[in-house]
């Protein structure tokens, strides 16, 4: 894995094509300690997560997890969890960039990011159970993402979606052209990025808070949230800004 | 705001053009008064939201957030989530009939309503990212309508949707030519308003009851709803009618 | 009812077409022993859920819901959560192959099957509404599968859905040529039931033990499941097998 920043903007790029970008648990660990890195710092407004070679990722190193112990293979899940839930915990925005099959834990990490872009050629999948090994923690993400039906269909069959039919069903948020899929994402990643880094902050942490909450204990938390949201700086600039129709200046505070 | 009963049907109109229908304070005390005037009585067998000029309704009255303390923040927004609330609580039917942009609380408002038709020219967004003030309240009721990466899409880029997008993603039910939007939401209330008070009463409450309840939880909560509107008058009527291919006669009881 | 079991898998087929497939106590009380008995034999991958005559089911009794007491109602309702239930209990994938009307607690059977095909002209709807007695227990499933909108829609209007909006919706897996129903049910039953048994049966159980949770919770009970499945000799020799690009033998421990 290859971690840049440029302009304001992370990108992670998953390297090693020739093992079709396998999360092996050392993979896992430095796409963690980056997200972790990237989160702390108050130069970057967005991450983007993208791979080299044919395909996105092809999921767990199966031969980290043949003729294991038990405690080697929960090793290996906390590992994958652990990293699943950086790409959430961090502030800013992290976008998938998807050229090729995302399959397994490869499609895990598409559901997860917060967005994501795929080209034309991508497809996904959760092929576990042909081999024995149900998607049972792509499972959690997958079918948040995209509904009972259509996740035991693709936990099910094993079957993969192309990009079109994950774009129909939310696991993914635009379709584009092959040559496309970084230029892309660059634009949704300056795109997200030019918001307050204090306001994308509060609202990525507060979605997830929500999420899984009964509606009405939703309602009182982020009540609260939004109140002191908009006692910020960056709110109150926010909104003078565009009351006075003159662009906002953000302070990140 | 403006309310009106007419043939069984309540209409209430959003009607402060000038000001693209700001949801202040105020207008959202009205609407609930309104809402619940309307809950309480016999006479109205469904409810439309509509609204007058261009826009349905541009989200709060930023001015009643601007230099406030954080208890004016709190304020505005119990005042809202309780509007947001009573939507869903009273018994009858609440359609949303846009006709315009549908923006941050105003956005929330038709994701909120138990129906809603749009005009082709109406756009949906939550842009408040984009003023420093993450749509948070808003997104507990659209990112239970549309799911989350769609959500993600629409706080975090802060641009709108329109309307077939809306469709599409379960946002809205049905999307109309611009000049059918109040008829077709009459068509709908009507439709509504046909069916037996008592049942709608019963099965609009358990809906959002059982909504976020565990299945099983939520199966033996509705086994005994359903258990006891069975013993209803309205439902030994409905179903003998069937049986004999008569029309029922409602008592609402 | 009849049940079928030859090549693996399981056909139950409502067979009571002149009185459209209405799910009485009887009915439903044979389908869950004979999903019990399904359940518990080594024999059978998959099963698939068919209907005789035009309708796939229109749904409960109403003979039976008629002038009785309400220990009598909460029966048929007790009986019928108790086959929704067992139908996503047992351990093999269970399929839905509508080819026609599939109404109230017959839509809800369709939304509980693990997968779904159906034919072009099948249409389903919770039409309770209709006839005073609202359709509380099939909206558990169908506002899970098809989200908050489209639930209210259909329940509040009462109006049937066709086939192409089912599955748009997420209600159905496919749509198939009228004639093509069964034979494509028997392909996906012989395409889930290739797999692993005893993965089938983890992760089928995982999926309904993980889908009600917050996702927290989710990913430490799901890592769990998959570190354990991966210990198992099915997942061993499935991955083993696909490393070697060979075809994987099962041995179901």
């Amino acid at each position: 894995m290859v971690a840049d920043v440029r302009d304001g903007i992370a990108t992670l790029t998953l390297d090693n094509a020739s093992r079709r970008n396998t999360l092996s648990v050392a993979t896992m660990q430095e796409i963690t300690a980056a997200l972790r890195e990237v989160g702390g710092s108050q130069e970057v407004g967005a991450v983007v997560v993208r791979a080299e070679g044919p395909a996105f990722s092809a999921g767990h190193d199966l031969g980290e997890m043949l003729d294991r112990t038990v405690e080697d293979e929960r090793y290996v899940f906390a590992v994958c969890t652990e990293m699943m839930q950086t790409v959430q915990e961090i502030p800013q925005p992290v976008i998938a960039a998807v050229q090729g099959p995302a399959l397994a834990a490869g499609c895990q990490l598409v559901a997860t990011c917060d967005l994501a872009v795929a080209a034309e050629t991508a497809v996904f999948g959760t092929p576990g159970v042909k081999i024995g090994l149900f998607c049972s923690t792509p499972m959690v993400a997958v079918s948040r993402a995209i509904g009972r039906k259509r996740a035991l269909q693709m936990l099910l069959t094993g079957q993969v979606i192309d990009a079109a039919t994950a774009a129909d069903w939310g696991l993914i948020n635009e379709v584009v052209a092959p040559g496309r899929v970084d230029e892309r994402a660059a634009e949704l990643a300056a795109q997200v990025a030019a918001a307050s880094p204090l306001t994308l902050k509060i609202g990525k942490q507060a979605f997830y808070r929500q999420i899984d909450l009964p509606q009405d204990q939703a309602y009182a938390e982020m009540s609260e949230v939004m109140a002191t949201n908009a006692m910020t700086c960056d709110a109150q600039e926010g909104m003078s800004a565009f009351l006075e129709k003159r662009p906002a200046v953000w302070r990140g505070e």
